[in-house]
């Protein structure tokens, strides 16, 4: 999921997991189903060796966990997708791989209702370290590219949330699950389905990571990746819903909901990319507005790149977006890096 | 330790703890014990409101999660010392706390050992929430302080590790606090003493917190806030020390060494201020020059302010400083916020 300006063609058909590079997770930010417990790549970040414009090399920062030595250079070039600096070198955290993980699917009848029960889940105090949304469509569409069984579809399905805990004790992950079903039980939940082993687990997670590629063979070629406070994702839901309804276009959503950055899939019968004309344009600024409402906004993880800078307005003031374009100039005075990615600049 | 422009003045005779302000700790980046396991402010910070010099007011994201929305102009106003902006309104992520906490002391009668010990632990893949190392002498002085003998101090002993663990199931915990014990075991460790309740754990906390106070009283007016990769602890430690035997003054180092991130306090015989004549001035560019070349940087958590910037080319090169300085410019061309503080900018 490295490159948003290529995130409507035909060329997207793998998924990120194999085939994205750690320069792209850099320059874009980029998260995936941990980010709700690990964070997302800034959060491990220490340091950068960058190549400015001019040739010249420098590091960002020092390859320290705490730093509170002048600007923070190395923030600023994670996400800029590589409008500022080229990186070379990465110095980065790591953390111990927990030893154990347990893998949940809960099925719901409601789509509302399995977003409800998101947040409820954090508000119980448990931290799952995966806790993604599955629209049922998204699950027949990627299950069929599968060929696979592994998700039940019942009658009157409307979604399906993958939750996964993890940790370095079997007995406290067993009490983690316990305590998300009794959650779960407020929200209607339908039979809960454990994993049993790391083949089910895979199975589980190939028809996740093919959301995305399975949406696109079935039409849903325009991608917004929305992000909101967990707790406003039932209203998200909602409000693309009627925007779907109004505007006479398909909407299938998925993705990593704990950390409320949703995926929203649009097919639309006439218009198949986003910067395609004018009406799609108004759809999608009509979303974004709706994002914003509610204190998201219109990149969680993919970026801005070509297609979505048209949109940045949106969200940033002016002033903001003169700022940034004030940042780019220092960095890059003659606009030849990643040029007219993010915003237009004068030269 | 939200100012760090008065850390060596009289004035700083109290803890930060009651005595920071929020947004003291998000204009400082600031740590603390904890920062070990649950990162520093900016882990924490996910939207600012600030005011910019012409008065006009800006959100610097948005209230969520993930953002991969234009550049992090949130991270950037984090520890920037209000010369940027002036933060009016915080969005901050929040966690659940841990329902139990364990606390052990540590006894080395080698600060070496002691500070090889750290890194050790985590590699043996343990993460604790707190891991504070305490020489001898500044345990003397603010045990002196408390008037508390919470902390033994026997004969030849140099220091002491003090180590915390937390989480939801005090099961776990023990076992961490065996493998933690496991560890050290092969570090010359002394007789481990483990905080039986919250009062025991307290008093060895208020020992903690007031060896800064405790060593200013005593003479050990200037401190450095020295952060390096904590593997880096034991060269760190061997090297301050020669210097001091060097140019003749006496030291004392504490701090949050799980972060490699060590307070070093310095007594010298004529001067009692960092910036009182070129001689401290040339024995401090000599232990930062040293934090350099083990990968570290001149603040951890403290800041630059006005009494170290002059150090900050000890660990930027011209061309990142330039780069600071022409960001400063396009938040604040006329510098009329915080004027003066983390470097000199022409107008």
């Amino acid at each position: 999921m490295s490159h948003p300006e290529v995130q409507v063609l035909d060329l997207q058909v793998v998924p990120s997991k194999g085939s994205c590079f750690i320069g792209g997770n850099i320059s874009e930010n980029s998260g995936g189903p941990k980010a709700v417990k690990y964070g997302v790549v800034k959060d491990y970040v220490l340091n950068l060796e960058i190549v400015l414009p001019t040739g010249e090399i420098i590091w960002t920062g020092s390859n320290v966990l705490k730093n509170a030595t002048g600007y923070n250079l190395t923030q600023l070039i994670v996400g800029s997708e590589g409008t500022l600096g080229i990186v070379t070198k990465i110095v980065l955290r790591l953390i111990p791989h927990p030893k154990f993980d347990l893998l949940m699917l809960a099925p719901f009848n409601s789509v509302e209702k399995a977003s409800e029960a998101v947040s409820a889940i954090f508000r119980a105090g448990i931290t799952p370290s995966a806790m993604e949304l599955m629209e049922i469509e998204s699950i027949k569409l990627a299950s069929k590219l599968c060929e696979s069984t592994a998700i039940p579809i019942t009658e009157g399905l409307e979604a399906h949330l993958i939750i996964e805990v993890d940790g370095n004790d079997l007995d406290v992950l067993m009490k983690d699950m316990e305590a998300i079903a009794e959650v779960l039980a407020n929200f209607e939940v339908g039979e809960l389905y454990f994993a049993d082993d790391a083949q089910q687990k895979n199975e589980l997670w190939k028809i996740r990571r093919k959301a995305s590629e399975a949406s696109v063979a079935a039409g849903y070629t325009i991608e917004e990746d929305t992000v909101v406070p967990r707790a406003e994702l039932p209203r998200l839901i909602k409000g693309v819903r009627a925007l779907a309804l109004d505007n006479g276009f398909k909407v299938v959503s998925y993705g990593h909901a704990g950390d409320g950055n949703l995926h929203i899939r649009i097919n639309h019968p006439k218009y198949k990319k986003s910067y395609e004309n004018e009406e799609i344009q108004t759809i999608l600024t009509k979303i974004f507005e709706l994002v914003k409402s509610l204190g998201g906004t219109i990149s969680g993880e993919h970026g801005i790149g070509l297609i979505q800078k048209s949109f940045m307005p949106v969200v940033f003031d002016p002033i903001s977006m003169e700022l940034m374009k004030g940042i780019k100039k220092v960095f890059d005075p003659n606009h030849i890096l990643n040029a007219g990615k993010i915003f237009d600049l004068k030269k």
